[in-house]
Formats: C-alpha cells, sequence, structure tokens
C-alpha cells in the first residue's frame, strides 16, 4: 500500500476562490490523474475521501470545487446556486478549467492520461469538459445525465460511463433518454447503468435528518456505482506498479 | 492458478438429451456453482470457455445445453425453436431445473451458493428460475430482458444484473421499460446496464459471414459485460482460498 499525502490546494474561478483536495500516491514518478467532481451542495469530507481512496489506487487525484469552498446545508440556497451554473455550459467549463490546470500543473500527473468523473453538477462538469474537447481518458458520472449544446457531444473522444437511479425523479426516463440519444448520435462509447430502486444522490450516506423528497441514499448501490468508476478507471487509465501505462 | 479440469455431461430435459459442459476448479473442496445458459443457437465452445473461465476464478460452473446437443446454423430454425421455448415460462424451467440438478449432484459444488447467468435465451431460463423461486445468490443475463407471469417476479430474492446493447432491435426500450418496472414493482434488487451502441448479441464473436439485421459483435462492450457479470459473481459469491465464504 502506498502512502498518501493530501494537499488543500486554493485556486481561482467562476469568479470565486475555488479549495480543492488533491489527493497524491506515494512514490515520485508521474502517474495518471483524475478529477472528481461534488454534488451542488459543495465539497465535502465524503467527496476529499473519494479522492484519497483513488490515490491509493496509484492516481493522482483532485477533489475539486464549486462553491468557492461552501457546503450548501439548506436545499434553497443550494439550488440557487447549483440551477443557474447547471444552465450555463460556460461557467461549468470554467470551473473545471480551472481544476484541470490544478491537476496538470502538479508534477506527478502524467499529462497525457487524465479522467473526469463526478457527481450531479460536478458529474455535469465532467461532462462539459468533454464536449469542450478536452483530452480525457474518460469520463464517469452518477446522477449527471444531462445533456449539452447542440453537436458539441462530439467532441468526446473516451468513453463515458453514467450511473443513475431508477426513482431518480430529477434525472426521470426522458432524461435517460435524451442522453442516451445524444451520445448514440455522437458516436460516443457510452454506457448507461441504471440502479434499481436508486433515488438521487443514492451514492452519498445521508448528511442530516431533513427529507428531502427524491433523495435518498442506496448502500448497495452506492457501493457499486464506485467499483464501477474504479473499474472504469481501470479501463482506461490502469496503474501499473511502475505508474507507466501498460505495454 | 487452479488447474480446471472439466466433463461433458449428459442429462434429460425438455424431452431431449441435453449435452452440457462442466468445469471444475482444482483443488477437493466446496464451491459456489455458476449455471451458464446459452443463446438460442444452442451450447458451443465460445460459452464453453466460459464455464472454464468461470473455473479458474474458482467456481464450479456450468455451461448447460437447451437444444438436445444441437447448435444452430439456420436463423430460421433456431428462431422455430427458441420462440416457443422462450413463450413458455414452464418449459424453460424444466430445462433450468434440469442444470440445477446437474450441479447440485456435483460433490464440489456447495449447494447454499449457486448462481445463474445467460446469454438471450439462457438468460431467459435464468431469469425464470429466479420467478420459480428457486434459492439463487444471483441471476445475470445479456440480452434477455425477458418479462414473466404476473407476481412471480417477486419470488426473485438474489441480486439481478441485466445487460443490453442500446441498439438492440430484439430488446427495444420499451421492453427494457417493462423489464425495469416488473422487477422495481416486486422488490428486486435490481440493475440493468444499457450499453452504447450495441446490437443484439454483442457479445459474441461473429460465427460465420451472414449479416443478420440488428446483430453484431461489440467487442469493447463484450469485455465489459463479461467483467460485469464475473464483477456481480465477486459481489454475491466470493471465492475466497479455501473456497468457504468470506466471514
Amino acid at each position: 500500500m502506498t502512502t498518501v499525502t493530501t494537499r488543500t490546494v486554493t485556486y481561482p474561478a467562476d469568479g470565486l476562490t475555488m479549495i480543492g483536495h488533491l489527493a497524491l500516491p506515494g512514490g515520485a514518478d508521474r502517474r495518471p490523474a483524475v478529477l472528481i467532481g461534488p454534488e451542488g451542495t459543495g465539497l465535502n469530507d465524503f467527496q476529499r475521501r473519494r479522492a484519497d481512496a483513488l490515490a491509493e489506487l496509484g492516481y493522482v487525484a483532485l477533489a475539486f470545487d464549486i462553491n468557492g469552498g461552501r457546503w450548501f446545508t439548506d436545499p434553497e440556497e443550494m439550488l440557487a446556486h447549483a440551477l443557474p451554473l447547471l444552465d450555463d455550459p460556460d461557467r461549468m467549463r470554467d470551473i473545471g478549467h480551472a481544476a484541470l490546470d490544478v491537476v496538470r500543473a502538479e508534477p506527478r500527473t502524467d499529462p497525457d492520461r487524465i479522467a473526469a468523473i463526478g457527481y450531479g453538477t460536478g458529474g455535469a462538469i465532467a461532462l462539459e469538459l468533454g464536449r469542450d474537447g478536452v483530452d480525457l481518458q474518460a469520463i464517469g458520472t452518477v446522477n449527471a445525465l444531462t445533456t449539452g449544446r447542440p453537436g458539441e457531444a462530439a467532441r468526446i473522444r473516451c468513453p463515458v460511463w453514467a450511473g443513475v437511479g431508477s426513482e431518480d425523479p430529477i434525472m426521470p426516463a426522458e432524461q435517460r433518454d435524451a442522453f442516451a440519444a445524444e451520445m448514440q448520435a455522437a458516436g460516443v462509447d457510452w454506457r448507461l447503468v441504471v440502479y434499481g430502486g436508486a433515488l438521487h444522490a443514492f451514492h452519498h450516506p445521508p448528511v442530516d435528518q431533513a427529507v428531502r423528497s427524491g433523495v435518498g441514499h442506496h448502500p448497495e448501490h452506492a457501493k457499486r456505482a464506485w467499483r464501477d468508476i474504479v473499474g472504469l478507471l481501470a479501463e482506461c487509465m490502469p496503474v501499473t506498479a511502475s505508474g507507466e501505462p501498460p505495454r
């Protein structure tokens, strides 16, 4: 097991000062890197630990920030920030590119092997980086079946894996179908996993006692979605002992 | 790596003499067992090798037969056999139970840990075993989103994983939706993976030069579907060094 080191990184984006969490695997060699985008509520320890877990697997991993260091406890306040952002691909790309610059500036990063994963709003940002033509090795999203501006999905050149809960009222069947149609029309190498019975944010442990309609943790599917994401990274950016791509 | 031994097994079912392929892992201890159901065309070396691969992973594996030893090269002849079978849950269950009896009679099998996977018609048989109330640890199917008799899906007590190609004209969106609705209404722990761009039988290498409409191999998704099936088995029936379930 390698020794993971972590660092708080501060950088500007979207008119805010973002506070990300960078995790590095042991060693001194270059490694593939993963951007991890959080939910609209913001970056919290749960998503920071995903970065640590990926660093343990050998990746440089940045859990990036979308809210200028804030974590919204009030759903109304969260939606007031997230909904305009989700409607503005340019702002999402700005946030994504700023995170990308952070991992590219990290000497441990192999700049030719970067993937983006994300949850909810953070997943939408990962997809927008792909639609912006960024050279990513994989895009993985949970609860983020957002469609983009016409024609831009054709710029996605890496495998796309997307997971969603079957009972997620925020990502209903019509949105699943629209996402699938966009990916298919664009010739993207895509997959969609529908987790039966899961609600929105099924991947996240409950953070408070407030019951919000359509939101709920599904521990089994949460584990499966994480294994699926790790499998996607293993497929597209395998880490070998030396950190070099396998021949 | 364990040494796999294989055996041809002959047994009666559906008025035919079935010729299955049983693969056993090295050692003498009891192991979880997997039934592998083939496509409507029948059991061929490709599916027999899946049994061998699972035995290498430590499972007792039976690639079972559905056509009395025949492998149909003529699509018309295949459909003439498969379509009436797919319309008759009792016949499918008879074929499935006969295969189940073979693995249960194998001394290496841990009778409390049996899973059923299958492709096309063989996957429909795996699902029918679940709807018949058989105590399985997992059901995994590719290209087999068949629905059952009303109410019987509630007898399925194990996780169900199903994979399908997004462009499979034999398993269109309506059939995906009907399958999902049946599983969800029955309270089953289910997942559905839609492999983007894949046609029917995407998991199988081409067997002849005849181009059949709606059928096509997708090598990348074929590998992914196999990894997904292996992951399902690892989740529901992990094999430890001793063959005992982990504590």
